[in-house]
């Protein structure tokens, strides 16, 4: 007889580049952004939530990284089956929406209007190892607001919410920069071809990594990298080089030395200059505010790769030193960034409209506070009330309801009663802190068990056997004085 | 000389079916999931959040919702332009991921799994008045326990979240069914044909509606609606369609009367006796914890859409009246409903995994507490530094930054500050509750101007000139007492 054939079942898989969080992951990642919002929020910033789902049209093509123009969103268009209605995608970033909200809404708005936004971005990219396809974003801008107290106002604000979430000063610095700074090297330069002024923006993002001589290698001839393969240069000139050297070099002992060296660097240009005076005012307003160059810096060497920015740009780093997966030292790394694009709103209404705002990477947050040990999330699972006696469920439910209703974390055990040990596995696993536990002899003598289950863990970890014997982890105390010993459990006083 | 055509500006809109949400719209749904995610976290439900995007395969394709099975979701084909790869969808509920989270994780999970999830799904659908395509689920369900303990928990919790976010007890009515009881009834009632058994359910759905008697004429011949057009019945005798009626009229004085009157509803049906037996397990259990009839009852009307329940379904309802936008009265109907599914896992493994849940409908929630005044939203808008001589912007951001590390929500007037009266109107247009203005002339003295906006308003509302004079709202304050004065102004006594 033939065998029937079934229809294969579904794989039970999220798509490539997608993830499940759990637990602690979800709810210490929306503590992080209540903390955020509450920040925002002291600084005059008002929520916004726009959809996931925008017209093609209004997001933009492609995303506006220059490093990277085919990169793609996720689109499909409306219509049912002839396929013939608008492209629709899902949004990229959050200040694509909010242009596109300010150009909608903007006779209803106030101007300012300082907006701030949370939530997931989707991008498709081709996934690797954590590299997702779906991530947060958490962002505050100010649309409308012309001068550079807006931009200085956004470094101060993600300076609190960098200590706010747990950064303690000291462990963080964010660095400023201006576009128009970097705009007066390249007029001093004599750059006017496009791509010749684009692969020397794309050299200036490399200082990091490669340093000084790595720069000047590559806007000469080129060089060779760390894997052997050599790097075409620019081909400028050693003289033609040499303003941007001195504008990426130009850091000095304080503010006003770094300010000095980038006048020079950028000679008559008046774009320079006026790049140079926007850094001047923002350090002056920024020390009026109290936030001086232990949190905010003046830092030439900051670029940041999209093209849209025309202002300050700013980005905030972690600086302490930490092991990799390898135990080699490394510093963590970049964790917010921002800056100032005067052009966003003007692809819809025409007109320019200055906005500033920055973006704080929040699951890199959250990474950094758990690499140093600075979470403390509430992860304690619930105390388990088991299950000796199925009949006597409605006995259980009452236990249960009168510890949630003292606040207490609590549930019955739902599986399978039989099995006794599975019970107490099942506790361990929820982490539960102590198990409770009546049967027919508790129930006539109304008295309870109580385990507890973090004191047990610590006595099957390190006691003794007489010790084992003198601290019992488990007591039997009267039904009405549950609640009371729970609590004491809870608080370590078992 | 023709005229140079310009690529056309793009349309700054939303997509069809899909809104923005500002300020304390956004404020206020995020702190009702957080005091519900707080029940559900007390209860021992742990936050799962899965990605926005799944494969079409593991979704599904369609809804489960039997009335409209071709309502679809947002879908498109993965790989670059030949469109070779996995479809992928957007979630149109928070149940079908949790299906394919278990189905993926079971063996790291505990069993029981209890998993709360909140956030926005998506539906394809013809948008209209009222009806968006994107909108905020907030489940709990408890995966891996067949027990009814499981189900009654949930109607607990409900009742708990329900109370927790503002409805008094009375202002609302969880309801209870069972699918076994109908079932069964569909059994006494002898209909074999599946297509019959559909009509039968989709009528019984409209009992809310149609009452009784509509019930009875739309089991047999038929009858004419509201709007005189005449629907077809399902073509049954009085007698076949006499369990129906039964059962539908079987709700009691009390749950006994009830649980009396649907044995007698289902005659001989096994699987009817087996789901009377949980109604009446569940009853038991609820009234244990304490959840009496005021909150939660047996009701046979609940019949709940969705094809894939298989026991217990249940429904919260806000029982008060308000009156709709005509002026008439009416109740504001269901909030919240949920049910046993004891299927949907087996698609991905194979194994039948008893599942149990709920989905609130925050939406709804908030706009029924704003129908009845009942949310008290912390809609302030912050104090405004405004700006006199932006020569002293520095002194300016200096004040703001005072009040903010006092915890106070203010901000510098960014916008142009030429026009005063632009800025007091930007004021007014963010709700503040006052303005401080510093010139010159304050400068010197160390003084500072603080007009109290609350106050200014009810005086310029309600008061007479003699009393505008002598109530004036605005205040000079020496420097140094400026954040005390707003703290005076901010608790009412300015």
């Amino acid at each position: 007889m033939a065998k029937v054939k079934k229809a294969p079942r579904p794989k039970a898989e999220t798509p490539k580049g997608f993830r499940d969080y759990f637990g602690t992951q979800v709810t210490e990642r929306s503590d992080m952004l209540r903390t955020i919002a509450g920040v925002y929020h002291r600084y005059g910033f008002d929520a916004l939530e726009s959809s996931a789902v925008e017209t093609v049209e209004a997001l933009g093509k492609f995303l506006p990284d220059v490093d990277r123009p085919n990169e793609g969103v996720f689109a499909w268009q409306e219509g049912e089956e002839e396929g013939n209605g608008d492209w629709l995608a899902l949004r990229y970033d959050l200040t694509a929406p909010l242009a596109r909200v300010y150009a909608q809404h903007r006779n209803d708005l106030p101007t300012p209007y300082r907006r701030y936004a949370m939530g997931p971005v989707w991008r498709n990219e081709k996934p690797g190892p954590g590299r997702f396809r779906q991530f947060y974003q958490c962002d505050a801008d100010t649309v409308g607001a012309p001068s550079v107290a807006a931009d200085s106002e956004i470094c101060a604000m993600l300076s609190d919410c960098l200590e706010e979430v747990g950064i303690p000063r000291g462990d963080y610095l964010i660095r400023v920069n201006n576009r128009k700074v970097l705009n007066g090297v390249l007029e001093a330069m004599g750059l006017t071809d496009d791509s010749q002024r684009d692969a020397v923006l794309r050299t200036i993002d490399k200082f990091d990594k490669v340093g000084e001589n790595g720069v000047r290698a590559l806007l000469g001839k080129g060089r060779l990298d760390a894997s052997g393969a050599y790097i075409d240069g620019v081909g400028l000139s050693p003289e033609q080089a040499e303003p941007v050297l001195a504008f990426l070099t130009s850091k000095g002992a304080d503010a006003s030395e770094t300010l000095d060296n980038l006048r020079s660097a950028i000679g008559t240009s008046e774009v320079g200059a006026e790049g140079v005076a926007e850094l001047a005012e923002m350090a002056a307003l920024l020390a009026a505010q109290g936030y001086g160059t232990d949190r905010i810096e003046i830092d030439p060497s900051v670029v940041r790769g999209l093209g849209y920015y025309t202002g300050p740009v700013f980005e905030a780093e972690l600086t302490f030193e930490m092991l990799d997966e390898k135990g080699r030292k490394r510093q963590f790394g970049s964790v917010a960034g921002g800056g100032r694009y005067d052009d966003l709103v003007k692809r819809f209404t025409g007109q320019s409209v200055p906005a500033t705002g920055v973006s704080i990477g929040v699951d890199r947050l959250l990474a950094a506070l758990h690499a140093k040990g600075r979470i403390t999330s509430d992860a304690q699972g619930p105390v388990v009330v088991t299950v000796m006696d199925r009949e006597h469920m409605a006995d259980y439910q009452s236990i249960v309801a009168e510890l949630r209703q003292a606040g207490i974390r609590a549930e019955v055990y739902l599986g399978n009663p039989k099995n006794f040990g599975n019970q107490l596995k099942y506790a361990d696993k929820r982490g539960s802190p102590a198990a409770v536990i009546a049967g027919g002899d508790e129930r006539a003598r109304g008295v309870v068990q109580v385990k507890d289950l973090i004191l047990g863990a610590k006595i099957a970890e390190n006691a003794t056997l007489e010790e084992w014997k003198e601290r019992p982890s488990q007591y039997e105390v009267p039904r009405d004085q549950l609640v009371a010993k729970i609590r004491d459990i809870l608080a370590g006083q078992g």
